[in-house]
Parts: structure tokens; C-alpha cells; sequence
């Protein structure tokens, strides 16, 4: 049976050089987050290395040996929530190609999915941003769905938001969140999540947010470390997605569906 | 050739039980704005006759014989400029279905488009709004992309907003704007459009705004009769689509792609 009221945390966390210090404070964050109630507590994108192409190599883990892995499913047990671990830069053990991998626990510390970025960040305006993932990772080739009491979830990583065939096609298989770990900088920030003003030094772009079916923001924050409380009510997406029957309303006569 | 900028005129129009007033209003509008310079015009939904399904039977016309057309064409005519003639109800003579319905017009008057509304407005929100306009119209059937010398556009009304594929098949048609006449009411506008207060008594929602392909608002105003403009240059398009090249980096491999 579905349970219909969870607390998700999204923990906004200032990444250092110094992985060890990462993972400690990534755990005693998930920790807090917990005290607080949280049952489902999000990380951010490359929560335990700094975020650029020239240190993925040497931060990249093996899945499931890894130490970030070992910390997140020891989290999870701990706190008996379900953690969605940002991501890592991953090494696959066999092929030896790089990925921005999000890894996903149960309130038992198993780890239940893995989700490749499919995506990758390769933009360039000029003068102002140039940043080329592709030169050292490979992109994933699936979609993840992940099953949990709450409902089934969707993941995406950062990039991914900007393509809504993955919202849409999570949406359209019963997920009742999409849930993107992010590092977004100050040029591309403003682009993907909502505008704001750009008169700042350099830092990651923050702004942990939780919007609701409605489109309306229900959690957000600055770009300080932070960490963000949502009540969701699955009883309150079921009453918008009736009222506003957009399910049985599409037009798939006039264009695919995505999901099929 | 495709000529690099226009200027668009979005109008917004008090409309009335007054079918030749707000004929007489719309043409007076346009020439405002073509006064000012727009070569590409836009009314709102409805423009002829109050919004409601009661008055659709009372106030719709044939086309291309109606008034309206003959308004609108004149107007076209006279100010040299592209109308995007909101939407009106039409009776078609053939079949005697109803439908909302967009007219365009070029400069020299002629009717180059027609775009029936594809996703009618059934919507259910207890205790708030409960509206259905399949309970007297009909749903168009196709999609509708028309060209210009400043490129090809695309149009929806009001209610097709909300489903994304009509864009998102646009865009990737090449089109340079979407464009949706709209006349959505103080509960569903602000699930829309951008939210705001809702502390007011009835009326339509207005706030005709301008959105650049960076989803930053260039131009937008409150709910009164008024006309907003924006300068749409197209090499700015094409630097944003170069800078973000989301056209090659979509993986058709992981979903659909609805333009196809």
C-alpha cells in the first residue's frame, strides 16, 4: 500500500577538494535531514568531488565498491530513508569509461538503482561559458525509475532537466517526482532553474528547489549550504491531476507519445 | 529571404456583449499598433464575443464570409502587417460544428492559416471553476505552422498551452514563435502563466506576455486593455540554439522524438 504523505529533503552542500570531508559532511547532513523527518533525502551532482571535467578521473569510484557508495547505503540504514545520492563520477570496472552516476538507497542501505546522466553538459557562449563533459565522460542509455512506498520516482542529472521527453515520460509512467541533482553554475543556472540576479563571484548556482504539479515553488533557497523541507501529499497531486485531467486530454492522434 | 527582426504587438482587449464594438476596438488597436511599428499582430481568444459557452451558437460565423474575417482582413490590408486574429467561434457551414478557431492574415489581407483549438477547456476544480467547452465545440484536428518572410510560426489557444508536444513540435519544425491567443480566468491563469495574487474579483487574466527562447519574459503587463511589444530579433535565436545546442544533443535512441 502506498503511503500518502512523505517529508523530501534536498541538501544544498559545499563541495571541497577533500573528498573524506565530503562524505562526512554529506552523512551528517543526510543525519539532520533525518532528525527532521525526512524519508526521501536528495544530494547534489558531484557531492563528493569538486565539478569539472579535469577531476573526474581522479575522484571516480567503482559501483558498488566505492567509499562514497559505502557511505550512502551505511546513511540510508542509519536513518531508514531513502537516499538519492547526487552523483559520483563513476569508473565502470570493465569498460573503464567515466559517467555522472546517480545512485539510489532503500531505508535498508540497498542500493536500488543507478541512474547514468544521459545528457551531458556540452555547451558553449562564448565570452562566457565553454564546458565540455563529453571530453571525459560517456552518456547513460536509459531512463531510471525507482519504486519506494511513496510511489515511483524518476531521476535525471543537471543537463537533464533541459529535455522534458524524460519529465514527461516519468510523469506519463505513474512517477510521482522527477527529481534532478544539479551543480548548475551562474551562467547556466538562471537558464534552468528560475532567473535572479548574476552580480556574484563564482560558485555553483544552488537553489535546492521543489516545485509542485501545479508549477508553483513549495521549497527553495539561496546558494548557501542548506537543506530544504517539503511535506509531499500524494492525496493533493491526485486532486490536481483530476481537476485538471490532462491524462485523458492529450492528442495522441496528432503527436507521439513520448512514452510509448 | 528571411528578414532578421520584427516587431511583435500583443493586444489585449476589454471585450464586451458587443460583437461590432469589439470589432470596431480590435481594428482601432491594430492600427495603434502597427502605428508603432509591429508587423506581426496578435489578438486574444475570444476577441468577438464574451467568453463562455453559452455565447459561442449566438456569436460565431462562417469563414471565410463572417465579419470578423472581413475585419480583421481589412485591417491586415491596411496596416501592412501579419494579424493573428486571437480566436473567434466558428460555425462551420458544411458540418454546422462549432469550433474556436484562429484566423492569420498577411499584409495584403489574405487568410493564410486557420488553427482550430485541439485541447479543449474541460476542466473540474471543486468549489473553484468547472468548465467545458466540449459540451458545445468541437477539437480541431491538425496542427498549424504557417510561414512569414521573418520565418515560420506556429500557433495554439489559451488551453493548448499545456500540452508541450504542440511546441516542442513547432521548435523543432523551425519555427521562430509560438503564439497562443489566450483568455484563461483568475484560477487557472496564474497554473499557466506566472502566478500572482489572487485577490480580485472576476475577470480574464490577461498578463499577454513575451518569452524568449531563454525563457526570460521580454515584455508583459497586469490584466487591463493594453498592448505590449517586443523586438524579436532572429540572429539573437540563433546565437541562443548555437550556445545550447539541445537540437543535437536530444536522444532520440531513449524517446521519441513527437516531430517525427
Amino acid at each position: 500500500m502506498t503511503t500518502t504523505t512523505f517529508k523530501i529533503a534536498c541538501i544544498q552542500l559545499s563541495v571541497t577538494s577533500d573528498k573524506p570531508e565530503n562524505l562526512k559532511r554529506a552523512k551528517n547532513k543526510i543525519i539532520e535531514a533525518s532528525k527532521n523527518g525526512a524519508k526521501l533525502i536528495v544530494l547534489p551532482e558531484c557531492f563528493n568531488s569538486p565539478y569539472g571535467t579535469q577531476y573526474f578521473d581522479q575522484y571516480a569510484e567503482f559501483i558498488p565498491n566505492g567509499e562514497s557508495i559505502k557511505t550512502l547505503s551505511e546513511a540510508a540504514k542509519e536513518t531508514k530513508a531513502y537516499i538519492i545520492g547526487g552523483s559520483i563520477p563513476e569508473r565502470d570496472e570493465t569498460t573503464k569509461k567515466l559517467y555522472n552516476t546517480c545512485t539510489v538507497y532503500d531505508p535498508e542501505g540497498n542500493l536500488i538503482a543507478k541512474h547514468h546522466k544521459v545528457h551531458l553538459f556540452d555547451i558553449d557562449i562564448p565570452g562566457r561559458i565553454t564546458f565540455q563533459e563529453s571530453k571525459t565522460l560517456d552518456p547513460g542509455n536509459s531512463l531510471t525509475h525507482f519504486d519506494t512506498e511513496y510511489g515511483k520516482i524518476g531521476i535525471g542529472i543537471c543537463y537533464d532537466i533541459r529535455f522534458p521527453e524524460m519529465a514527461m515520460i516519468a510523469a506519463r509512467k505513474g512517477c510521482v517526482a522527477m527529481i534532478y541533482p544539479g551543480a548548475f553554475n551562474l551562467i547556466t543556472g538562471p537558464l534552468h532553474w528560475e532567473p535572479r540576479d548574476m552580480n556574484a563571484t563564482y560558485n555553483a548556482w544552488g537553489h535546492s528547489t521543489v516545485v509542485d504539479p501545479n508549477g508553483q515553488i513549495v521549497a527553495t533557497t539561496d546558494h548557501e549550504e542548506d537543506i530544504i523541507y517539503a511535506e509531499i501529499d500524494l492525496n493533493r497531486f491526485d486532486h490536481i491531476r483530476e481537476s485538471i485531467p490532462l491524462n485523458d486530454q492529450r492528442r495522441f492522434d496528432l503527436y507521439t507519445n513520448v512514452a510509448k
